[in-house]
């Protein structure tokens, strides 16, 4: 990849871009009690994720592009190039949320893309590559327990058959919920390979805005690792077995989730996270012993041999349980990513527009999973992170970037996205 | 109270005892997966219920016992004595069972009552005193989350109106329920004050068995205290949140788990036990850092002070989880009942009975809250305890005392009721 020539840096539409920001927004609104805020709860290929889809789609459509569904609902917008025989070059990101989101992680990319095409239009900016814009079903992984899943499936890590099989608590289907809200496409799920790829993100963590910066260039994802721990004790009357009989399934979950809090405080394995997010007990009573317990384990390392040791501590850990209060405990792979390391071009064409732009930026590891790491295996690939407020929290109604923020990110994007589209 | 003339002992008919606990064992049976035996799941006031007071009231009429229900639902069969203007002798206890029971817990003291009345009239027996049978609505306290609520409103530690707008975790309210399966009996929620209360009821203990005997006389029920703790965290994102700016909701929850534990290992509250029964987080997904935790903590100590003291020390304890983790928790009482002794006379008339019958026995006090500790406050009230195998676990499908236990227990309650019935 060579530096293409020059071109004069474009601004994208910062208040257009911020009034789609705040409209989709109030596609899965919500109080949130435990904030006092507006929230964001659009979970894959639920109704209100289709009436995102559905003002998106039509975005896409206004802006010119021609629109294309593919059989995992992945969705691509394209703006064609002078020499349509290229490689396109890709932008995007997810539009899902977790349960109790915000408006910017994820659809900031989705939408900062679309605002990139009007702007190519509106200057009449014409490229050699063809640019698309495309967002990918279930990025969150919040219903269906499998994170990354349309890009994942796209860039063939995962089969079309293993996702579709993937059931929500409710037993509904991948597949059954993409014909449900009518986004069962037809183009193929292995999408055409890309020149490049660049993915526009909250950065969801705090050393931008420590940095005093708005932008970061992404040198790649951390080690991502979900696991299911199943614990099993036995019930028994809480008021008449003595402590020294029992088999308590919850004790077990709780001395796990402290263990695992110590494991990051105690700097044995790197930079570990370590995150409890579900815990679930039966028989669920007041007064009864629980006979089980069933958590989920996410821990997240930038290094991969630090990652190893935490999670066969872990185990070890593990298999003192019933030493420790006579549970034993099961744990069940539910995901796990390696450290995906970014493309060092992309990231230096990503560096030299911001400073083109006169943006100050630092270079940080992505603490979160995104569909980059898994279009990285396809394509050349990098991220432009924006910074947020409070911390840069995400997951909560209180994720917030600002407008000048997000502006400057996607005007990274543009101009690398241009630079990428002339080579 | 003094003793009356002493009658020729009588015995119940064990295997008719034991058919029946066998058979209504069936009503809300289930295959227990954790067991891999058949449980019992009759929570208060649903159809399994509802179907299980039709059988037993059934059963009273078959005996001949003239059945009321009265506004609580609690039921009562009543023998005429040959004074009918004397308080009548009380025996009974509850039919509902914990989400995973067995065929024991409260049952046998409603079965083995009526066991009592067929072997009375069998033997032609007549008595003094009015000889009465009755079970009480919600003693689990599981569904609606008050235990021993029909025994606690008819002994006027609760109101009615309290007990009528306790709701389950669908919204329904006792009152609906009881309408609904017709058990919104007429009698008065306040009974007649009964000459004396005996409840026959299953250990749920291993100290009976350890003591090589089947009979146990109460000497009251320890100290319960029943409190929901509301954590308060905040939601993040679980990759990218530096460790250090966590407020885990989750992790706070493990503390005072692993911490109430400590506490019952610790010996510094005398012989306390510690569960936390049910726990709940939100918002409940693997890669968010839980916001909040709700968990129920139940203590029981057989010492009020010891018991003032791990309240006062939990209390405070949870006021250091902000510098612990930044968290912050609130206590919500549910339940509390001192310790309850039981009244000496008629522990002293049961051991004599049980002497009489050559039954060996032990004196103990419960570890589980029963009606007999509500009824104590407006009667002289004693229990008479039979063993149970497998450590007298229950509140698990695994709940089981022999038919020759059963049998032991029940005719001492026969001939102690004779006793009274005719002072």
């Amino acid at each position: 990849m060579t530096e293409a020539p020059s071109a004069s840096q474009v601004r994208v539409n910062r208040d257009r871009l911020w009034r789609t920001l705040m409209e989709l927004k109030e596609i899965g609104g919500y109080a949130d009690e435990a904030t006092g805020l507006r929230g964001v709860r659009r979970l894959s290929l639920t109704d209100e994720d289709a009436q995102a889809r559905r003002r998106v789609v039509a975005w896409m459509e206004e802006a010119g592009l021609q629109v294309r569904v593919d059989r995992i609902g992945n969705v691509y917008g394209s703006r064609a190039g002078s020499d349509p025989s290229l490689p396109c070059v890709l932008m995007g990101s997810h539009i899902d949320t977790v349960a109790t989101g915000g408006a910017f992680d994820g659809t900031l990319g989705v939408l900062g893309g679309i605002e990139v095409i009007r702007t190519l239009n509106e200057h009449n900016v014409a490229t050699r590559r063809t640019i698309e814009v495309g967002f990918f079903t279930e990025e969150e992984g919040v219903r269906f327990g499998t994170d990354m899943l349309g890009s994942a499936v796209t860039s063939g890590r995962l089969t079309l058959g293993y996702a579709f099989a993937l059931a929500d608590d409710h037993g509904a289907t991948v597949a059954e919920e993409l014909v449900r809200i009518g986004f069962d496409g037809d183009a193929h799920e292995r999408r055409p390979v890309p020149y490049a790829y660049i993915e526009c993100h909250i950065e969801q963590g705090p050393i931008l805005a420590a940095a005093g910066v708005d932008i970061g260039i992404v040198t790649g994802v951390q080690s991502i690792s979900w696991q299911r721990l199943d614990l099993r004790g036995e019930a028994a009357h809480a008021g008449t077995t003595p402590i020294e009989h029992r088999a308590d399934a919850g004790l077990a979950a709780a001395i796990v989730i402290v263990e695992v809090r110590r494991m990051c405080d105690s700097g044995d394995f790197g930079r570990l996270r370590g995150t409890i997010g579900k815990f679930a007990l039966q028989p669920s009573q007041t007064n009864v012993i629980p006979a089980s317990a069933s958590l989920t384990i996410d821990l997240r390392n930038p290094d991969d041999d630090a990652m190893t040791a935490a999670e066969a501590h872990l185990q070890a850990f593990i298999d003192t349980l019933p030493d420790r209060c006579g549970v034993t405990g099961t744990l069940h792979r539910m995901a796990k990513t390696a450290v995906v390391p970014f493309d060092v071009d992309v990231q230096k064409l990503l560096g030299d527009t911001a400073d083109d732009l006169g943006l100050g930026y630092v270079a940080t590891m992505s603490g979160a999973g995104h569909d980059a790491q898994e279009i990285a295996a396809i394509c050349p690939t990098a991220m432009v992170f924006v910074a947020g407020e409070h911390g840069g929290i995400s997951h909560t109604p209180r994720e917030y970037s600002t407008p000048t923020a997000c502006g400057n990110g996607i005007d990274v994007l543009a101009n690398a996205i241009i630079r990428l589209a002339n080579q």
